[in-house]
């Protein structure tokens, strides 16, 4: 997608320095554009804990590459499988880490260690370039669901949807999961206006959903979080829109903390909560996702603190509690598939269950 | 309560200046322990705009001796009405404003002209010390529920709490009505814990109830509003607790933007959810509050901005979303009564229904 009229990929490998990769520091968003150079393990796997890169398809990415770097000096097994191990630790929620790892392992493994930089580049370059096909397939997927409520009603007043978070392109390598098919609804012309949660504590809504979107010229409004049910009751939503983390094969959805109180408003008010996602994404061997899907517990500081653009016009923060006020952070919940109208798949639609899941993916596991 | 050891109401006539008033800048809380001094119907109508003193009763209160401050100089019929009128639109949603100005116009109406400042001051009085009792006693009902909790758990672990916003001893004249139970069970030796919900946008749930907790002693530990779900799946909250701004006549409970979603979770986890209030805040006038109460939208900067302490001690704001992203920002949403476990009143605990509610209060109309 564009930044100031120019295409990016949330990721890439520049021509002159092939061996390295560059992406941008997405804690600067949306103040700076930072393009940040990454060309060793350690730095890779700083900038996912760090969350310099997030989103569950882009950390895969990251993470593929950050693979390669750990082989350049010793591609032995053992040092493949170190890597593998430690580049898996940096996040624990989102699954598409472990997916991409382990599909660099398997390709790898398979080949003399001599061979292994230079097929992990191209493995690499392939979870990326798929990563921009599946989600321009979810896009499409997507696109029918808002061009079916733009025809129910009558083509007149616009699309409200509402997102959680930013399932956005700089999530993914290109287009985004849940932001892929708004993206297109807008480009063909359906007056569509997104609720952007604000997503405390990181703010992912209001720094870099409401960037991307405006960078689009998609029409959004940035709400708190707690504001999503009222517009719910108010008739102002049509259709609850978010990425995932992970999804199990029972079809429950990790997703971003406070995902779950937007589903259970959804529910209660008749709002269809769709959820697009690579099926990178589903994670086959686990099923109850509330009694089994690890939650990431992150810093307290993410809840003391606020960090944005202060009155000078530098990037800083504010502390929002008293100083012996304790603070917790569960970073992601898990949304129950009763809850889920639906999953958006690069192979098309399901019901958020087993049934469903394996319908659409009859090799999944 | 106490601040520093010292014991405070929110709001007072000192002896040596009994024509005005005094209560805390709550913008400045925590940072600050700022008083104010207000002596005309302008400054006080300018508090509660601003919220220098927000909480539904508090707003009462404060606006009762606005009444009489407006008619120091001209205490006619046409004056009284007149003022009445301008201190009710300060806030439309919370309806202790309405109730206090009209039982202040209802006493000083039967008067003469030259009669009404007085017995205001003493009707404004009483306000506020009744609004003492009554706390005292809904501190009382929800207290036997902490206790009940603690025993069921067989006096082991702790008891988790959760509330939302502020409905704690400054949002009344003392004690609080939600928190008034939680300061019970802690100095009656029950090992509390509360969750507190940051509460965005203002943050009252990080700033104020943070701090009223911590001030008193009580272990709590600020989260995102994002998060409670979560804490409801994991079976870490045993009760909800929280205030409001009105009940209507069938028990919908109109609260602190956000309170909706607690209620849901509350629901699908099966976790007690009970809201505290004066009667003074029922609407008997109003049945359905997802129609019919009008929820007031406050300026979209208190969502664009975070305001807190920044890192050179001073109080200061963030931006939290780019320049050209408009926000919106409604201040309260509805909770159906479907969702309400009971209602904790000054005559004790009631289904939040018509029959509930009738039953304590045959009288109320």
């Amino acid at each position: 997608m564009k930044i100031n009229g120019i295409a990016y990929r949330s990721i890439w490998r520049p021509s002159d320095d092939a061996k390295s990769i560059r992406i941008f520091d997405q804690t600067r968003f949306p103040w700076e554009v930072e393009v940040l150079e990454l060309r060793d393990v350690g730095a890779v796997a700083h900038a996912i804990r760090s969350m310099q890169v997030r989103g569950a398809p882009l950390i895969g990415a990251v993470a593929a590459y950050g693979l390669v770097f750990a082989l350049q000096n010793d591609a032995s097994d053992a040092a493949l499988e170190k890597a593998a191990a430690d580049l898996i630790e940096t996040r624990p929620t989102a699954i598409n880490l472990r997916w991409a790892i382990e599909r660099m392992v398997t390709r790898l493994r398979a080949l003399t260690p001599a061979e292994r930089v230079e097929a992990g580049y191209v493995e690499a370059d392939a979870i990326c370039d798929e990563d921009v096909q599946v989600n321009e397939a979810i896009g499409r997927h997507g696109l029918d669901l808002i061009r079916e409520i733009w025809e129910r009603k009558g083509k007149t007043g616009r699309v409200n949807l509402l997102t959680h978070c930013n399932a956005g392109w700089i999530a993914t390598v290109d287009w985004g999961t849940a932001l892929a098919p708004i993206y297109m609804a807008h480009d063909e012309g359906i007056p569509v206006h997104v609720w952007v949660d604000e997503t405390r504590p990181r703010n992912q809504g209001s720094l870099l959903t409401a960037w991307e979107l405006g960078s689009h010229g998609v029409a959004h409004t940035v709400i708190a979080d707690n504001a999503g049910g009222h517009y719910m009751q108010a008739g102002d939503v049509d259709m609850v829109i978010v990425g995932t983390d992970r999804v199990t094969a029972q079809g429950d959805v990790a997703n971003k903390i406070g995902t779950y109180l937007k589903a259970l408003a959804a529910k209660d008010n008749n709002v269809p909560f769709w959820v697009a996602l690579p099926s990178s994404t589903i994670d086959w061997r686990v099923r109850d996702g509330v009694k089994e899907i690890p939650i990431e517990e992150r810093s307290q500081n993410e809840v003391l603190f606020m960090t944005g653009l202060t009155d000078n016009g530098a990037p800083g923060r504010v502390r929002i509690a008293p100083d012996n006020s304790p603070a917790a952070n569960p970073a992601f919940d898990v949304t129950p598939a009763r809850l889920v109208t639906g999953l958006i798949t690069e192979r098309g639609r399901c019901d958020a269950s087993e049934e469903g899941l394996k319908g659409l993916f009859p090799d999944g596991q």
